[in-house]
């Protein structure tokens, strides 16, 4: 059949010339008579498009020689553990800010590591509507740094300015929020970001980390954890996941055939504005819980008048071919999730099938 | 151009059939409209092909119900960490039986994580060419458990038998000894095994593990790292490798419709013969270091009289479309690695290929 519309909130919807890109060369890539992912991860060939694929997002990204970008294993969920392991020593304490459940996740595994301090959080009934204020934050000046979650995939709230840390380190989980714009890497000490939102498959997760914060990281941990180990080896300690670095590889070339990421940005702010105008305007059958001003670019949520009504939205939806649109099951209702491969007439047409849904349901 | 003879020590070969039926797929899986990779690990259609991989391989393998079959990431070197921090509590310590530079990494690793004792090497002359005899093992019998690797992927050294713990668990990395023949899984308290070898491409580890060792397992450690957290979600803790689980399940079939490991083994072990034959025979050109008990059939290595002419055996043998045959950086030589993606055929052509050489240049 035809290409759905694919709202799903990642493993997500990936540009297709990268994909085929990678179905026409699957059994003989390069025409060395092999798939790349048969390719020795220490060849001449491979090694060529990991180099690619880190080199073009330091390009794309501006990253400056100060930091390390890593391709790791164990999503952004093992990260929840290791930068605690590399950056928090006995003695001392880390800060974290809670605006919704994968920062409150990252915190309790944390708590398995370390000591670690909630410096703000915005959980109201249960829930996470908005960013704290600077006036709200708590901080140690002492922590060993400070961990937020730029983007909450679940809740759709979006940090759009980065607290002042001042001297201590900022550490950002960025799964949902990574390479849909350029943004100034130097404002952290780590940034960790799983591929399977905005740039790949999943099986990888971005490490983008100041040098250093590797080198005075903890040496008391197991080498494979230690961040130390994959910086001297450029990710290559031991086998990657090679396919995956290959289709990030071809998703770093898509964006700058589009034109960079000025271009990914200005797309990327187009849907999530068509969508909170719709929302907006039809506020009366869709409601939209997260304040305006940190409100998600990439995950938009929003409510129906009822549960009954929601279910229908999704069915229908998917009759329409728009397809992932299922909030995530801890907090229901519906989710948009409009990562870099979904296209401004792909929303177009969501939008256009919301605002027929209200006028027939509403 | 057509696809080479692929000797590649991992990652390695992939059947034909595996990969073609990924490539015809790769945009449009099964009428979804997109990608398996595009596809939600929590949704209905990937979710069948994980239990699809997991059941496949319990078939197979003729796995019990007393054990989890958990598909993680981070490779078998995450593992060299993981197996101690669940399975080695304070106060306790494990034996590492050592018969290669792998067995050595996993337990230089497990000194991050606890005590360990090494219950036996065979290391001579800074090489391995043998395994312990029972005789000569060193087993505490209150040890948490006895680690071995039971192929040695860089030395080619195997065991054909494995040593008599009595109640001690016996713990095994098979990265390169997996799934090319059906084995006794009752005489194991926890196999590991990166896919890379034998039954897909690099970037997910699979674990096989008793349960009572899972539910005695130490709770001390972070989640995600917890055998447990993985078992009580069938690997669906946190976003697995999708694409990768995906064609380890293609894989699986291809075993399947090729008549089972039964078949796959005996494939393997003419493989084998066919190459050991060829070197015992021509004994004077080549040289086979590790000795008969315990040659491996999946990674054979030998040495030709001079290092000049190993290079050229590599260079010949590349022109002839035969290539990964460079033996591992650490020893140099040569080494073939016959998964099960090699085809006899393709080992005869290589037979052929290696009498010649030793016709023209001996």
């Amino acid at each position: 059949m035809a290409r759905v519309l694919n709202f799903n909130p990642g493993p997500a919807a990936l540009p297709l010339s990268a994909l085929e890109r990678a179905q026409n060369e699957l059994i003989d890539f390069q025409g060395t008579g092999m798939s790349v992912m048969e390719h020795s991860h220490r060849g001449k060939d491979f090694e060529a498009v990991h180099n690619a694929a880190i080199a073009s997002m330091r390009e794309l990204l501006g990253i400056s020689d100060d930091y390390h970008v890593l391709f790791l294993q164990g999503g952004a969920s093992q990260q929840f553990a290791v930068v605690p392991m590399n950056l928090l020593p006995q003695g001392r304490s880390a800060d974290y800010i809670l605006t919704g459940a994968w920062g409150k996740k990252a915190y309790d595994e944390a708590k398995n590591v370390g000591t670690v301090r909630v410096a703000a959080t915005v959980e109201e009934n249960k829930t996470y509507v908005r960013v704290p204020a600077q006036s709200e934050l708590k901080l140690d000046p002492e922590a060993a740094y400070v961990h937020l979650t730029s983007n909450e995939t679940i809740h759709g709230v979006q940090f759009h300015n980065y607290p002042d840390t001042g001297k201590v380190p900022l550490v950002a989980d960025m799964s949902s929020d990574f390479m849909w714009r350029k943004f100034d890497v130097s404002r952290f000490g780590l940034i960790y970001a799983g591929a399977q939102k905005n740039i790949g498959p999943s099986g990888i997760t971005v490490v983008i980390v100041r040098k250093d914060l590797v080198d005075g990281a903890r040496k008391d941990i197991p080498k494979i954890f230690r961040y130390g180990t994959h910086a001297e080896n450029n990710s290559l300690y031991n086998t990657p996941p090679t396919f995956g670095i290959y289709l990030i590889r071809n998703v770093m070339d898509w964006i700058k055939q589009s034109g960079g990421l000025g271009q990914i940005e200005a797309w990327n702010r187009e849907k999530a504005a068509l969508v909170y105008a719709c929302l907006d305007e039809l506020s009366g059958f869709y409601r939209a819980p997260v304040k305006a001003p940190a409100r998600s670019v990439m995950n938009i949520v929003f409510r129906l008048p009822t549960e009954e009504l929601e279910a229908k939205f999704i069915a229908d939806a998917k009759k329409a071919g728009m397809v992932g649109l299922k909030g995530h099951r801890s907090v229901g209702g519906i989710r948009v999730s409009s990562y870099n491969a979904m296209t401004v007439d792909g929303i177009r047409q969501l939008v256009s099938f919301m605002k027929d849904f209200a006028k027939t349901n509403g």
